[in-house]
């Protein structure tokens, strides 16, 4: 399975909080295996994430690197880089190219916005892609963009070491603490 | 095409502000018609839902009912009611029984949650549906749902009445002022 980890760009201290939360658990439970949070430190995020992440199994890493370049370099050349824009090629026209750029190099950087983004990233993208030309939301173009990759069966995968599990009910809520 | 309304359940000020506002941006970018907010009254989260659909165009609509309850009514026997929660049954078990039920009563109703939701959510719904039994956010569950609904024809939807459209771009950014 391809290796993906997702880049979120300039996170900042409360604006983003929460989305860059709902972002990361996305990118853990759509099947990516990291997260690097790139702008201004918040530990309450980066640790709410790990938390969630040890609780409910599978090895998804949470890591903070204040320069998002620096970020960046080591996937240069390495991963293919998608940058997910509203400005971007629309995803269905282009999702065949990368999953054959996938095929090629094997693993895949994420990246996703959250204050304006610098001009040089579009420039680094090996694609800038729109999951539809309309606002939205990273959270939602993430979401798109992994179950494209994963073709849907991220929505199966299970999480081996997990301290808790759901059982999926038609009404009303189950949880185990699973043996495994 | 089916007519899809989305509820907010339970805003809170502050806290929910930009996670409302995503949710609403995909509902209308992923081809819903409408979104009601309940809970707390947030003006500027339903003036920014408004003044962007009215800018990239379409027919949107936001409504605010302070209780969900009185919200929900309308919809009961008139529109099939999917509730997202990660409790429920993994969407890729229910879709198809959920297009039969769209097919049947032409309208939708997608129940979205913010703080705790009430027991007799689970009971109201016709489907309590988990976007993959493992916590990420009511943004990503929203989106897939939709996805799924219009088979990804939504990423295509163009929107009439624009003050402003995108022109799809390998590198950086290009914007027109559509004439129709």
């Amino acid at each position: 399975m391809v290796d993906i980890t997702v880049l979120r760009l300039g996170h900042r201290i409360g604006r983003d909080s929460r989305i860059t939360t709902h972002c990361g658990l996305v990118a853990r439970s759509f099947g990516a295996s990291k997260i690097i949070i790139t702008g201004d430190r918040e530990d309450n995020t980066i640790e709410s994430l790990k938390k969630t992440s040890s609780r409910w199994g599978g090895d998804f890493t949470v890591e903070y690197i204040k320069n998002w370049k620096k970020a960046i370099k080591p996937y240069i050349d390495t991963s293919v880089i998608v940058h997910l824009t509203m400005y971007g090629l629309n995803l269905p026209t282009v999702i065949d190219k990368i999953k054959d750029s996938i095929k090629l190099k094997g693993s895949m950087l994420i990246v996703i916005g959250s204050q304006k983004v610098p001009g040089e990233m579009y420039d680094l993208a090996d694609f800038n892609v729109a999951v539809g030309n309309s606002p939205h939301s990273e959270v939602s173009a993430l979401a798109l963009t992994l179950d494209r990759i994963f073709s849907g069966k991220q929505l199966e995968k299970e999480f081996s070491g997990a301290n808790i599990r759901v059982i999926p009910q038609a009404k009303g809520k189950s949880t185990i603490i699973p043996e495994d």
